[in-house]
């Protein structure tokens, strides 16, 4: 029974490893979408969010069993409590990579991205896909220092997000009004997915050690 | 012993409804700075936040108490879930309701939106503040019909949402790029807002009737 109790601790962890690996190919390929103006892709993007969508409710339906049937305690549920807000985030992050597909789609043919824009967002893409890549890791092996690590990169993410505003505003911006609202809402979808990989892995901390982390700034 | 844990579960639904409350001020204050350039309610909003993540924490950790000391299962299971569930929602909500008092801030003593352009958002405040209240009654009084209501005062702020961009996009927009940056975050944040009232509602009729509505449309 105990044997058996653990193995499904094990497997809504690994769900929940196996979400976020889905939701960084969703976001390279979104981000390649947006960058190639494949539509092919953004549309492969928009219908596998719906399976995100199912792995969560498995997940959350395997962490109200544990808690109904087994009763866990200290770690155990910690680990059951931060596998429901880790399948809250990581949907999220689908949903983000959604929307960044819904944008590629939306302009198609267009590129939704003035050229000399377009380098940033794939730095963006980049350090989102590597957030929720290491946020799998975090998940399977919570070894603390990889879970640091994702402050790092959430960091060159707002750096990123900050330096897109300094280029909106710049008087030399001559792509008019509707580029730059595309531009505003897609940095803020990548910066919101840095910032629900680095939750994530804060809920990992707090598995680990019975504290969560300080504050994210939001 | 057992009207303890009965007291326990309603304190924490009361915490939930009074942050909910507490949320609704603060969007609509943050909503008064923003139109009157208020720099003064703009700061109280913002000195505010930290008050509602302490809520949330303590909600947090008195659901996770229940969980380890009265394992409560089925409906008593529901409430403790939801309400971890719930009280992220409502931080968020929080959380959005300052970044809109920080953009009042950040152009003070300039307004942030053109004269024809506040008009939508003193209605989108007054929505989401009316989503908020009414998100905070729900939990109360675990009434399906008033949870359905938020369904619709949500449709009415999408509509607010997608008119705004509608005015962004018309060629006619003549207040700049800075302008319609800021109209385009604090739309969304608005939009955001509602998404996350009708979520607590969502978990609300889950908790009454064991079935989650439909997914959210984000």
């Amino acid at each position: 029974m105990r044997d058996h109790y653990q193995e499904q601790l094990d497997e809504l962890a690994n769900r929940l490893a196996d979400m976020c690996d889905r939701v960084a190919a969703a976001l390279g390929k979104a981000t390649h979408a947006l960058l190639n103006a494949d539509l092919q892709l953004a549309e492969e993007v928009i219908s596998e969010d719906v399976g995100i969508d199912g792995v969560r409710d498995r997940a959350e339906e395997q962490a109200f069993a544990l808690l109904a049937l087994q009763a866990p305690v200290a770690t155990d549920l910690r680990i059951v409590v931060s596998a429901i807000h880790g399948a809250g985030d990581i949907e999220r992050m689908g949903d983000l990579a959604l929307h960044v597909a819904q944008a590629a789609r939306r302009r198609h043919p267009q590129p939704v991205l003035p050229d000399e824009i377009a380098p940033y967002f794939s730095e963006m893409g980049r350090v989102g896909v590597e957030l929720a890549t290491k946020a799998a890791a975090v998940i399977r092996s919570r070894d603390l220092a990889a879970a640091a690590e994702l402050e790092t990169d959430d960091d060159a993410m707002d750096d990123l997000h900050r330096h897109m505003f300094t280029v909106l505003m710049d008087r030399d911006w001559d792509h008019g009004v509707a580029a730059a609202v595309d531009v505003t809402l897609l940095a803020r979808f990548y910066e919101r997915y840095a910032d629900h990989a680095v939750a994530v892995a804060r809920r990992i901390v707090y598995v680990v050690t019975g504290q969560m982390p300080g504050p994210l700034t939001v």
